[in-house]
């Protein structure tokens, strides 16, 4: 039971679109990330997940709109929801999803990655 | 699903040890507060509780040590455990926690109070 910094945790990654799980609660997971560009549309048939914007600036494309997010912004996309995660710079973030949730969704593709703790 | 901006909530509220619901995911309730001064002994027999302070500075208090949390840092207070939140000014932060837990735990005291969405 030790407290967590989320600069310190930054600190530790510089490769981006590769998730890192950094704490629990319940059986939610803690991660952080770094994305810069677009990744790929996808959606997670059984799990919420929620993006919180530490730094920078990111855009959640969804198929009808899309939600920008700045740095103390949140957004919960719902299960079944296709997203598509976009920055332009690099943005950091933190995520909170059930453990086991995969980064590309449902699809498998070669940007799926098993997150490590750190 | 719109999207949380967390300095906007925190306008809509001053008093103090009542948090207010702003989001979820999956079944975690995401919750800010303001607390200042000393809450009281509790702990939640089935609800892990995680505490991110968001601006000012906090002390968990547990039986046998403090954590003194400052902003970008968090811990997750694993259920069961006694816990007392400190914080000699006002900070605000936010919680991450199983919908329906209660702030007091397990024992309802005076400062038991149902969390209501913002």
């Amino acid at each position: 039971m030790n407290k967590v910094n989320l600069l310190e945790k930054f600190a530790l990654f510089s490769d981006q679109w590769s998730p890192k799980i950094i704490g629990q609660v319940g059986d939610m997971h803690i991660k952080l990330g770094r994305i810069q560009g677009q990744f790929e549309w996808h959606s997670h048939e059984n799990e919420d997940e929620l993006f919180y914007v530490i730094e920078g600036r990111m855009t959640l494309r969804f198929r009808d709109r899309d939600v920008v997010l700045e740095p103390g912004e949140f957004i919960t996309v719902p299960r079944g929801v296709e997203h598509m995660p976009v920055s332009e710079g690099e943005t950091k973030i933190m995520m909170i999803e059930p453990a086991g949730t995969v980064n590309t969704g449902d699809n498998a593709s070669q940007r799926t990655v098993t997150p490590e703790w750190i």
